[in-house]
């Protein structure tokens, strides 16, 4: 493999979660992208729809019924939910497939079914598929053929939530998730809630007890849990392109305090340099991770005894998107698990 | 009182709050400004500062020392915490006074220590001054002489709280409010984390378990609840000029739900214009009331049990700041209540 | 007048214009909404599609063919250029119209299809018309039956150019005008360039050389100048909702000096309190005219000789469309042009 | 110089230019850091300052005069104006100097008396020091010991202006400049004018005909006119973080058009991938440039005949800045000249 990049294609590549996986690759040392598609702008170079691009030497975008997969290892997927199954049932089998749609995440059809209220179209590849978070899951992500990246609120809320979880150090039946987004966690669909001048200067909830995200993070923290799980889950919109910020009210278990809770977090990602408790005292921020593959996390002991307000933040496209796609991509190949990963924050 | 208008004194009218009190005064169909100090900023035509002003006829503002109370019949004090308590304990007892400040919210001076790090400078007043939340204490509010309005947070939180609490729907033991804040919330300091590039495409929560405001929700609930309570009170920063935005998670008593909430909030208010409670499964915005004095609140069922979701959201400086010390300056003199306060919401 | 109100009907309430229209005229003292149409949403009510209105007692939105105009005075028309003329053309004579689209500004039937690529389906209309910028066009604006508002640039520019044209001060074949434009100038049309994440965090320029706002303003400075006219015209989309600011470079005349320019625009608007100079050495901000109807300018000499640079800015939504529409209702029906329209700017 | 890398200082890290250098040395591949300077915070790590940097492993901040330089090759200095001088005045001279201020950049000390209001305390470096224009000095700057990083207006407007001026495709006498910048561009600074309330959801010019970039601009656009050049240069203040944008109006000469400007541009840039000229009729943004190194140009023809409107283009932190002064690094120590600066812009 020293010498030998991977070769990736790009499936869907004019959305942002496509955009930030062409820039990330772009800069990827022992991956290159070799195919991209996007059938709305067959035929077009990638910088006419994403100008930002023009200095990279990219192949043209092409439909994806024309691609030629001979010569391609790995496919970075960044169809909408719904789309992305089928195309992903037809793609070739020697080629691994990293998904950034929600098709792939919920391992049980019927849940699946529940949520987004169609039968699904490949349950035997529901089956097959692993859960991407990379930190929880790296020999499952390293073995498998098809992982289905989480959601950018999972993976927030996950990564913050399973090592207490599992610790038994929060009490798995109580857990209130406020969570806060930036706008670029909608897409680039044309809706009008995602107008400049109807989200600028405003905030708002959505999506009361009614996102998608619950029961992935469900279905996740009822395994730590060994037991079903019902969480409280609130998303707001927040006028900003990028970032997440997760606070979450809990309770504790066995009388541990923050300061359990951070001993916790801290030895779990020893090892994992993309997810960082904060110091003591610090409150973290969503432009302390602005473009870059980071979470960041924090515990404080709540005024309430026995409570605690917990914080995680990442960059929704990056960490909770494309840059968690790449990170799988290099478990999957055996590569540096932090290959083209390395940017810095971009703050201010 | 029909033909004579109330002559008001603005005290510190050169941060938000005074510039907000300002704006509406000067619309005001029965009060009018005769008084402007600014110590920092004395000599000075108002629109040297806020030079949005330059087409109204205002008095040049004068250092406090030098006013002539005499033709002045109230006072809307602007000034910081700390500062306010010395200021309003040495003015002429003719005057109705509405202070903006959190110096007279709470009643209990050893709470205000633990609080404020120093003891109060005018504890007689702070047993005389009425807690000024306009809909719920007009009585009070119309017989007093000094008014302490309250914060711009507690301010959402008793709206939409204490009708519920008062009739027994919720449990004031587990109230977890999680409040969003644009800038404007912070004044007009200069302080490093409201600069334009600290705050901009970003967010963050502060002040974790330590915010000022936490103590005057208590203080208030404690009433309503006729018991001792400790809530959990989280604010976030977010890029935006003006608007409050609180989500509470609350669990639900004798079996309530989210349409009883919403029915003892809809009689509450039945008289109550600024007060409104949206139609059922509408999401309120901080963007609905921009500018305004309104205040809208909403209830739903969390998909946990027993547990609801509720929504209250105001623009700060307005219906949490200046709109509301007008409010009382109406209940004090005995004017219509919506008097000067009938702007819609600037939106977009 | 003094007990009856004139009785306004909106066409097309569901636009940005449209509902900014809405929102002046709910305070207008002597005129009342009775008609509120929206094709797409007709038999909602208003605040279905603009939550901020839930307080106002308005009309349902009705489709236009069926509204019944006995009852209606008159009309103001938020419709999108192209869809005006055809709509205006059919309304009743007794009717009083206000059109804020592009429509009717442009008195040459041949310009307008040159520019906007299609023939008028209305070209005797277009004689008829008359160019609404109100404190220029005054006594023509209150004898037309049809006043087409000028569009927002155009009125920043006119503003500011045509008492110094008029009076010979400026050269007016070497007018650079930049233009920077908050997001509501592209309105509420789902187009990918208005999508919260393409505008937030950048700027950029549009329409070089092609902005149908161009012949709008080369026509009245042509009749000032009494010459043909050519201006250079940039427009900018900068990631604010309201606001329009232009920076207009001229040459000269005479040996004129920012001092003169001053003089003359102050007395050419000393009775028109919507148009105000700044004081000298004041540099004018979108944030001092936002949500009111004013206009701010300002004059400095360039350090080039013989060279001034000039400013101008108004919000685009009041000013810059539905608060010049309502002005132009006052001066049609005689009543004070001031009504409706003296909110203070909301800054922040 | 293959496996030994260039031991860089940074003077004055806690400021945003000195933060964009450590983001963008901290993965530099021939480059580290090895001292960081900041008075106000010495003994402090840098990511008290800077929490993004928890992830780096860097040297703590210490006072200026407790450094000791024997292990430094190079100093970038990121001082505000006017404290830079002294500070580099005093530097052991065996130490290559990149000064990000304006102290080094006007070659005529009465110049820099006139615009800065004081005589310079190190006149003697400022005939040393090379202007450090990276695409067009590569030469004085290689051989230079002490590099003036120009200002990031200068950088914006003498990258589209110097190749034209120097063919004699446009009137040097005749240069208007319009430039919009984020408001990083002003520091990081206590103002009040850089408060998040007091530019969010407005625009504003400033410094109008006061600036002090156009003595700079006009210095080096004089040596490519061989003749004496005043520009009209006019900075405005958009609400964002990163990213300038310049639209120059100017006059053509001998019948250039947009045609020839653009191919004498494609030219001058061919070798240098920083600096591109985007595909003709393509407007640049911002934001294709966010975080980058990037410059973009682009020419258009004007309705005006003779007349044309150019844009430029870049991120007033990197190319206006820290990656300008990297590039000078590896250009003074015979690096790659990319090396450190090829990451992708940020976009959304």
């Amino acid at each position: 493999m020293a010498s030998k990049k991977v070769r990736v294609g790009i499936i869907g590549a004019s959305g942002y979660t496509g955009a930030d996986a062409v820039r990330l690759l772009g800069a990827h040392p022992h991956a290159e992208i070799v195919t991209l598609t996007g059938n709305a702008h067959a035929g077009k170079k990638i910088d006419a729809i994403f100008p930002q691009f023009a200095g990279l030497d990219l192949p043209v975008l092409q439909k994806i019924e024309n691609v030629d997969w001979h010569g391609v290892d790995a496919v970075i997927c960044g169809l909408p939910h719904s789309t992305a199954q089928d195309v992903i049932g037809a793609l070739p089998t020697h080629l691994k497939i990293i998904d950034m749609s929600a098709d792939f995440r919920l391992r049980d059809a019927s849940v699946y079914e529940a949520w987004y209220g169609r039968t699904h179209d490949a349950p035997g590849l529901l089956h097959e598929a692993v859960y991407g978070l990379s930190e929880h899951y790296a020999d499952e992500i390293a073995a498998a053929r098809l992982v289905a990246c989480p959601g950018c609120y999972p993976t927030a809320a996950l990564l913050l939530l399973l090592p207490l979880v599992s610790a038994g150090q929060i009490d798995a039946s109580d857990l209130i998730i406020d969570a806060k987004s930036g706008v670029t966690g909608a897409g680039r669909n044309l809706k009008e809630q995602n107008l400049f001048s109807e989200v600028a200067e405003g905030m708002n909830a959505y999506s009361v007890a009614t996102h998608r995200h619950a029961p992935e993070i469900e279905q996740e923290i009822a395994k730590a849990a060994s037991a079903e799980v019902t969480v409280s889950f609130t998303p707001h919109l927040v006028p900003m392109n990028r970032g997440e910020y997760l606070s979450v009210y809990a309770r504790t278990r066995g009388g541990a305090r923050a300061v359990d809770l951070r001993a916790t977090l801290e030895q779990f990602y020893t090892d994992h340099p993309f997810v960082r408790v904060v110091d003591q005292g610090v409150v973290p921020a969503t432009r302390h991770v602005r473009g870059s593959n980071f979470c960041l996390l924090a515990a404080f002991d709540d005024r309430i005894d026995g409570r605690v307000v917990l914080f995680s933040t990442l960059d929704n496209l990056v960490k909770g998107s494309s840059g968690q796609a790449i990170q799988n991509l290099n478990l999957m190949f055996g590569l540096d698990p932090c290959a083209g990963l390395e940017q810095q924050p971009l703050y201010p």
